[in-house]
C-alpha cells in the first residue's frame, strides 16, 4: 500500500489523556483513535493487525474442532433472568426499546448459546459440541485507563464446549490450554505468559487465566519458582503451597490477563434445563466449559511487550505489513527520479511476490521524518533506497528488532526476502 | 466439511412465528436461529455465506479506494447532540452507564467518522478520502417481520467519502453506483435491482436506493418503462415524468432496498465545523457522501429471489460450499463399505483441489432424507455416490438450479469440476 493513500498520519506528541504505553504508541502511530474512555476506533493499520490476530485465532479454533457462529449483541432480558444475571452481572449495559423490549448488551454469551444448542442437542450422540464466535462485547467498566487492555467495547473470541460428562470436559479443557499457548506462541507472547489459577467470577468457582507479565498489568500474580504455575493474588490466601508441585517459593509479578478458561459444569445448563439422553436412556444435564481470549487486548499486550523508546516492534505474524519501503529524496532531480523509479519497481515486485509492503511514497518528508515514522510504526523489515545505496546498486535492509544494517544488491532482494 | 460435525440440523417444519420466506428457509436449513424479533444468530452455514458476501464487498470497496476501519458501537451522547440527532433519530437505542455516561448505540456513523477524519484532514491535499467499515448496527425498529430484511441488529457496510467540492463528490457518487451494481452482479441480484430515487430520511434531501423486486419487499417503487430508472413511492407524487428520460409510463413493483447512497454535502461536516484549507488558502467545509449496503439483508434477498418449493438455490459466489457430496447407503455391508470408501476418496480429492465440499457422512439418513436436505440447503452442485452409480464407475451430478442429472466417470470428475 502507498503511504500517501493512508488517511491516518503519525502524531509526534503522545496524547495527553492516555497514560498507558500501548494506547500512546497506537494512537501516535495511527493504528487506533480514542472516541471516549474505553472506546476506540480501529484505523486501517490497526484493523490489519486485529484481523491477523483474529485469523490466527480462527485457525487454532478450527484445529480444536470449533464451529464458528455469530451471536447477537442484543440479548433479551428474559435470557439474563433465567440465569439470574440480569441483577448480578454489574457490568451489563441495559437497554429499553420504544415498544418496551428490554435487552442486556452482550457482555458474555452463555445466555444465548445454551438455549441455542438446546435446540439441536438431544442425545449423547450429538455431544461433544464446540462453538465459538469472534464478536464485539460491551461491559460497563468503571476503570478504563489501560488503552486496549480494558475497554467498555472490545472484540472477544468466546468458545463454548458441551459435553456428556466432567471427564470429557476435563480432557477438552486441557486441549484448550495447549491451544491458547499455541496462539500466544504465534503472536510472540508465549514466553511472558503464565497459566494462572484464579477465581471464577460470576462464571464458576475457579478458572485458569493466561497472564502476561508486564508493568502495565492490572493483576498481581504469584509464580511458583519451581514449576512456573501461577496463582492470582485474589485467591493466593488459599494457597501456602503451589497446587501443582507443592513448591513453596513464589515470585510476585504484575500481569495482564489475556485469556481465561472456565469449567462451568452445569451452572448454565441447569437454569435452562438443557438435558440430553444418555446411552442408557437416562436424562442428564449437559456439562459445559467456556474459553475467552480478546484479539484487541492481545494487540495492546503485544505492544506492552514488544517496543522500544522509538516505537512498536511488531512480530512478523501480526505486523500490518511485512516490509516498509523507504525511498529517500535527493536535491538532484535526476537522482531523485532514479530513486523513485527503482522504488516503484521494487514495490511492484514485492507485491507480485505477495509480500505485504507499505511504500512510503511521501515526497514532502525528510529522511529523518521517514526513519522516525518507520520506527514508530514498527514494521519488521525496512528497505531504504537512496542515492548512496543506488551507487552500489543496493538497498539498505534493517530489521526493526535488530541494530544491524545490511547492504543488499537489488538483484539479490528476491533471494533475501525468500520469494 | 463433514455434515456429522455440524451441530445445526435441518428442521422439517417451518417455524410458526416466521411469516417470511427467507427466515423460514434459513431457519429450516440451519443457517440462522431467531433469538428475538429482529435479532438472529448466524449458525456455521449462515456465517459462511455472510463472510462470502462480506469478502465480495471488501474487494469492491478496495477497487474504489475504500480504506477499511472499524468504529465503535457505543457512541457518546455529545456526538449525537452535535448533529441534533440525539432527539430526532427515533430508532436510536440509548444507554446510560453506571458512572453516568450516555451513549447512542451505533445506528449509523456520521457522528464518529466526521470528527475522526477532522483529526487527519486539514488541506485540499488530504482530499478526497474514502473510509468504510463492516460493522454491526442497532436500530429500534417497530416492524420486524421480514427475517433478515429488516432487523434490530444487522451487519452493514457503510462507506463515507470526503471531498473538496460537490463536483468531486458527484463523480465519486457515480462511481459507487457502478460499484454497487458490480457487487449485486457478483451475488446474482443485479437483474432484479433498480436504481431508485428516494427521500433522504434524516441524512439528505434525496438519495438513491438499490431496490430489488420481490413480493417480500416492504417498499413500492415505480419503474420507468422506457429507461428502467425507478422512483420510490414515498416521493412519486413529486414526479409526473421520469427525471432521467422524461418518460411517462411506469410500472409498480414491490421491492426491498438492499443498498442506499446519499449526497450529504455539508450536512454533517458543518455541525463539527470540519473545514480544510483550499489551494488558494481559503477555508472551506468538507463535502461528504455516504453509502450503505447490508450483507445480511443481501443474504435474505438472495433467498427471496433464488429458491424453489424445495429450498434455497445459492449462487455459486456466496454458497456455503460449492459441492454437496452424498453417499447413499446400501443393505449389503460390502457395497456400503465400497460406497463409503469411494466417497471418502472423492472428499479428500476435492479438498486437495481446494473445492469447498460438504460431505453428508450421516449414516442414519435415508436417501430421501439426504436428497431433501440437499435441496433445502441449496449447495450448487450435488454429487451422489450409490450402488447404482458405482456399477458404472460413475457418480451422479446434478446442479441445484437444473433438473438434468448426469452420470460422470469418477476418473473424469477432476476435469468436470475444473481442478
Amino acid at each position: 500500500m502507498r503511504q500517501t493513500r493512508l488517511f491516518s498520519k503519525t502524531i509526534r506528541e503522545a496524547p495527553k489523556d492516555e497514560k498507558c504505553l500501548n494506547a500512546q504508541l497506537l494512537i501516535r502511530a495511527g493504528f487506533i483513535d480514542k472516541l471516549a474512555a474505553g472506546i476506540y476506533t480501529f484505523l486501517p493499520l490497526g484493523l490489519r493487525v486485529l484481523k491477523k490476530i483474529e485469523k490466527i485465532i480462527n485457525e487454532e479454533m478450527a484445529a480444536v474442532g470449533g464451529e464458528r457462529i455469530l451471536m447477537p449483541g442484543l440479548i433479551p432480558k428474559k435470557n439474563w433472568e433465567q440465569t439470574k444475571r440480569w441483577k448480578t452481572f454489574k457490568e451489563l449495559y441495559k437497554i429499553k426499546g420504544e415498544s418496551g423490549q428490554e435487552y442486556g448488551l452482550g457482555s458474555t454469551h452463555e445466555e444465548v448459546v445454551v438455549p441455542l444448542l438446546q435446540k439441536y442437542v438431544s442425545s449423547y450422540k450429538d455431544l461433544p459440541c464446540y462453538v465459538y464466535q469472534i464478536q464485539t462485547k460491551y461491559r460497563d467498566e468503571i476503570r478504563t485507563k489501560s488503552g486496549l487492555l480494558r475497554d467498555r467495547e472490545f472484540g472477544m473470541k468466546d468458545l463454548y464446549s458441551f459435553h456428556k460428562d466432567e471427564k470429557d470436559l476435563d480432557s477438552y479443557y486441557e486441549k484448550i490450554k495447549k491451544s491458547y499457548f499455541k496462539i500466544l506462541k504465534r503472536i510472540d507472547l508465549e514466553n511472558k505468559t503464565y497459566l494462572t489459577l484464579a477465581s471464577g467470577g460470576t462464571f464458576s468457582k475457579y478458572s485458569h487465566e493466561f497472564q502476561t507479565i508486564t508493568p502495565a498489568g492490572e493483576d498481581i500474580i504469584y509464580i511458583c519458582e519451581n514449576c512456573n504455575f501461577a496463582i492470582n493474588k485474589e485467591i493466593k490466601g488459599e494457597y501456602s503451597k503451589c497446587p501443582e508441585c507443592r513448591g513453596k517459593k513464589f515470585r510476585q509479578e504484575k500481569a495482564i490477563e489475556v485469556g481465561n478458561i472456565f469449567k462451568l459444569g452445569t451452572k448454565y445448563t441447569k437454569p435452562f434445563n438443557f438435558e440430553f439422553t444418555d446411552k442408557d436412556g437416562s436424562k442428564k444435564l449437559v456439562v459445559m466449559g467456556c474459553y475467552g481470549i480478546g484479539p484487541a487486548r492481545l494487540m495492546g499486550t503485544i505492544i506492552e511487550i514488544h517496543h522500544d523508546e522509538k516505537g512498536i516492534i511488531w512480530p512478523l505474524s501480526v505486523a500490518p505489513f511485512n516490509v516498509h519501503l523507504l525511498p529517500l529524496g535527493s536535491k538532484e532531480e535526476k537522482i531523485k527520479e532514479n530513486i523513485r523509479k527503482t522504488s516503484e519497481k521494487i514495490y511492484r515486485d514485492l507485491q507480485k511476490a505477495k509480500i505485504e509492503v507499505l511504500y512510503d511514497d511521501r515526497e514532502d518528508k525528510t529522511p529523518g521524518e521517514k526513519f522516525a515514522d518507520a520506527d514508530l510504526l514498527g514494521i519488521p523489515i525496512r528497505i531504504v533506497v537512496s542515492e548512496k545505496t543506488l551507487q552500489k546498486n543496493c538497498v539498505e535492509i534493517k530489521k526493526r528488532n535488530e541494530k544491524k544494517i545490511k547492504l543488499i544488491k537489488i538483484k539479490h532482494l528476491p533471494q533475501f526476502l525468500n520469494f
